[in-house]
């Protein structure tokens, strides 16, 4: 491996930034791990010491990189990171997935990866054109919830569709949609739910691809933010419904 | 008014960044506007003549500060920004309530801010220590729902107690907590989600406060994100019954 650059999204590689996101790396997708970057200053840490005994377990090279570091974080500090290389997964077509098309925002793809994750939810697809993925600030907001998930990128949507052609999709929009609370009232087994950009939402042609679900609020606010849209549905699409 | 300052949490004003921020400030905090900031190259686009026309029938001035606009923003571009005094509200007895404990992320709060009002939530309580509520980037965030809110920053919680002394309360925490969709079998016409910081969560002793409420996830995450949690907080409670 050459000597590391700043993240570019043409590069075959990122970085995992902080201590918690390495170690998810190192976790989850050991064989993905090319080394550990460790801030000089860190030494001795707590963190720093279970990082450095993680990465030996796993044979992965760490090095003191302050300036790497530097470059990579801007403008916080960071004291360490995992550079990985780039993955893509094939979903399972026996579990539900979320599908992100077009998302713009690395915070918001990044908080929803986390979400999904806490509620079980382990398929995740984006469809281009969309925020990177593998960008340390979406690696970051993840809080590395993305080694632990199987995630894939599609060119369009019709791909993703070629690869999963008898799913139920619920695509959540406001055209010809149902409530959710009515929605989750008949969920089959295996689902996608479908997100649209935080301008834009989805396209109107997606309430012919399967049953619209709106997430039912007043118009005081233009529309939910797409995270926090995201988070409502995989909460009600997965939560235990005997308690209903 | 003397001349403008990069905003600094000891000002007595803020800048709503934006011109939809701004509008909101104007159509519903007009009495709080002071002026408003418009860029140079913003003349003639539609949004810069709504705002002026806006400005003008509320007789607010509008006037070109193009550096003033640029220390606000940072790197990014803004445009326009209303200047408006700083304010805070009686909170309402007779209306659900949610509490902040001392967030620390800017963009969380206004999030939840836009989230609470998309779902009819129109009173919010921070408590310190905390994010600064009037921070442009939390307005920012709220994309200017903060001026259609009642908003109140409390010094300790058990001010918002001597406040609210018989309200129920739900502060969302892991301890002795009923899973959210249990807790919302019994909802009070009146209450009140707490929510903690966004690290350390509520302390302890809320857990003998009110009800505590979960939200249930698995382990694979540490938790949910703040602005998720309030998230699903608030639509579970307000999301019509007959549905479920």
């Amino acid at each position: 491996m050459p000597s590391l650059s700043p993240y570019r999204p043409e590069l075959d590689y990122s970085y995992a930034p902080g201590f918690f996101p390495s170690m998810e790396c190192l976790i989850h997708r050991p064989e993905q791990v090319r080394r550990v970057l460790l801030h000089s200053s860190a030494r001795g840490r707590e963190g720093a010491e279970k990082l450095i005994c993680l990465a030996e377990a796993r044979h992965v090279r760490v090095e003191e990189a302050d300036r790497a570091l530097k470059n990579l974080s801007g403008k916080e500090n960071c004291y360490a990171a995992a550079v990985f290389a780039k993955f893509a997964d094939d979903l399972r077509a026996d579990r539900p997935h979320v599908v992100l098309h077009q998302p713009g925002d690395s915070g918001n793809v990044g908080t929803i990866l986390r979400t999904a994750l806490g509620f079980g939810i382990e398929d995740v697809a984006l469809v281009r054109p969309c925020v990177d993925l593998f960008d340390p600030r979406t690696v970051r907001a993840s809080m590395g919830s993305l080694f632990s998930l199987r995630v894939r990128i599609y060119d369009a949507f019709e791909e993703y569709q070629k690869d999963f052609p008898t799913r139920q999709l619920f695509p959540f929009m406001l055209d010809a949609s149902l409530p959710l609370e009515e929605a989750i009232q008949a969920v089959p087994p295996v689902w996608t739910l479908i997100f649209g950009n935080e301008g834009s939402g989805l396209p109107a042609s997606f309430a012919t691809l399967g049953q619209p679900v709106r997430i039912e609020s007043n118009n005081r606010v233009d529309s939910l933010n797409l995270a926090i849209a995201a988070g409502i549905g995989l909460y009600t699409f997965t939560c235990p419904r005997d308690a209903r």
